[in-house]
């Protein structure tokens, strides 16, 4: 790990990085924020990219003894905008449930950091930016990375910030991934971690249905093995097939039955809702997920679809740990909380329960709870009380320490 | 129903439908048949079919009293070869462990029917057969079916054989779903019907998946609306995609873990498995899923894919019985026997058990189990000596009567 006290970054917007401003005036603060870093970052593949460029918000202000800071992460598709509009679709934070005011994640009480991850597409270093080599976008030269090559990217950003420990990180899906490896990669770092719905390792069904969502894309003829950027035309068929598919897993049967069932959609004529005997959205679980898969395209890049789902396929703490995924929390300060849904089929209880007993097993302080939600995987998303309450207390008590 | 005495039909083979011959000698039985009735075959969607082309295989001898035929349902991906060897992959017969000589379905002892299914692709009227009013194939001028469409149809093909009363159907998944409409359409030519890894309805959840597979070929360039048969160029890789999200849901989760976990798969070069941090199918369950894929394009035509799921999309005995299953059963002599499987996730206990609970109200004779495998749906494929034993105490009990 760098020392803060040596930057080893370029920063983008002209000023110190260690700027003795007020932090309200500090540019690296703020909405809409982006940086290059020099590194460069080694990978787990062997190779190393440089630099790395961050896409990345802060919210909230950053005490004076810089030990308020919360770093969060988020899953697959998600992005930097945690709690500000996106820029793209208009729509309101993807965790403003969480993230704000008053809220668990508590913008008044923390300095909040949100970045969108290495080998997305919202800013930060991927497929579709530039390889400063070729003076193209990567695509499929892009090196392949893993969840640990994202946390040491992030471990990176928080140094440019100047942010030597965090008060807490916390993620949902993969952004648990990102945070128990967080806890495992830089224990001294990390006070508290919060890993929601998500798992060490993806089991050979995450797989497999990643790789069907690879699939589908890379059988989209203008993927073209990936250099789709320079005429605009990208592999959206593949990529909404790919979405539609990982979107079934996001929720349960039971929270579908609910939304759905077998209920008919009404017919734009303004006929209500009656079997076609065609292939039109007849049900209206059809139209919802055609929705999905349309929707996504406009928001995503079909590469770094790819790149992130491997990522996340090549996730398993414990084998890094030899094979132990007790080894990776050998004497951790770190408190844990972790939550899991019942109704979550995508990353069940029984992965969170997983790392649960290899926290015990360490030794590490840890609390869990198992909630009841018919939303399957996405319950993380949505309103849940409980959930809040959870993280809010989880929190709270680690600030007297 | 149309009476068994005023065929409707025409032979290809040229002989007296209801030939004096000694059945050995009778031509519409045996392997490799094929037969095209007159018709027409009204159906749900208010269309009509004319001609019905059917491919069916016969095994075993029809008895002197014509009482000893059960009919075997296939399911979605399935055909007439359920016992003999299949003419385009070479491999043996879909359920020769369920059908056979000593077998439950037991051929030394029954005359066993088994008939491509409508809207299917190896010999059946479909999408790829001919259109008679184009001379060309129908492609998507096909008339959407349902399941009841698909049992009407069977129900010609049996007054063709000169069957009036079956013994037993039986099927899985799909084939149970005919199974169980043959009971309700058709209560008094079934003495008892046999229904595995089954529902009588589809789920949000199943719609959902079978519409990403229905997307996936759609989205395909080579689909081209359905018109692909010309140039011998058909949608492969979307079908492929299709054929691998529903391969999924076959599986458990236990049993990918077990058949696949995260092992890696050996490399082409002898190198032992290890990541290539790339996209090739480092791990074994993606190679698997690959080739499930590739495989399937082999031997089944995507336009059916289409038609066939969109029949089971649209089942749901239910509705056409006032939203009350059990008005499908009510006053009925047949005999049910339910199986499923506990890791069936794509067409789970509960839904068996929804089908039990309606026999029950109905007053209908019924007999169910829940049988334990690691395999999820497709368990009824598998070898299952438990499902074997109760399939033959249940047809050698209705023997006696």
């Amino acid at each position: 790990m760098r020392p803060v006290s040596q930057p080893h970054y370029h920063l983008t917007l002209g000023i110190s990085p260690l700027s003795s401003l007020l932090m309200s005036e500090d540019e690296r603060f703020g909405l809409d924020r982006s940086v290059r870093l020099l590194g460069p970052l080694p990978l787990d593949s062997g190779a190393s990219l440089a630099p790395v460029e961050y896409a990345y918000e802060t919210y909230g202000e950053l005490n004076a003894e810089r030990s308020n800071a919360i770093l969060v992460c988020h899953a697959l598709t998600g992005d930097q905008y945690v709690a500000s509009t996106h820029p793209l679709t208009g729509k309101p934070g993807w965790w403003e449930r969480m993230v704000g005011p008053g809220k668990p994640v508590d913008t008044d009480r923390h300095f909040v950091i949100c970045a969108n991850v290495l080998g997305s597409c919202l800013g930060s270093s991927g497929p579709a930016t530039v390889n400063p080599a070729t003076e193209q976008p990567w695509a499929m030269d892009f090196p392949v990375i893993t969840i640990a090559d994202m946390v040491r990217a992030q471990a990176m950003l928080l140094d440019h910030l100047g942010i030597e420990r965090l008060h807490a990180v916390i993620g949902g899906s993969m952004g648990g991934m990102q945070a128990v490896s967080w806890a495992a990669l830089y224990p001294e770092r990390v006070a508290s971690a919060v890993i929601i719905a998500s798992a060490a390792r993806h089991s050979a069904q995450n797989i497999a249905f990643h790789e069907v969502g690879r699939q589908a894309i890379m059988a989209d003829p203008r993927w073209r093995g990936g250099a789709y950027y320079a005429d605009d035309d990208p592999p959206s068929s593949g990529l909404a097939v790919a979405r539609m598919a990982a979107h079934i897993t996001y929720l349960s049967e039971a929270g579908l039955t609910e939304k759905f069932g077998r209920r008919l959609q009404d017919r734009p004529d303004g006929k209500k809702g009656a079997k076609t005997f065609g292939f039109d959205a007849d049900f209206q679980v059809e139209s919802y997920l055609r929705h999905q898969g349309i929707s996504f395209v406009d928001r995503f890049d079909a590469n770094s679809y790819l790149y992130i789902t491997r990522a996340m396929d090549y996730f398993d703490l414990a084998e890094a740990h030899g094979g132990v995924l007790a080894n990776a929390f050998k004497g951790s300060k770190t408190r844990f909380c972790l939550i899991s849904f019942d109704t979550d089929w995508l990353y069940p209880t029984s992965e969170s329960r997983a790392i649960v007993h290899a926290l015990n097993a360490a030794g590490a302080e840890v609390s869990f709870m198992e909630l009841s939600s018919p939303f399957g995987h996405d319950s993380f998303l949505l309103e849940n009380p409980e959930m809040n309450r959870i993280v809010d207390g989880f929190l709270k008590a680690g600030e007297g320490r």
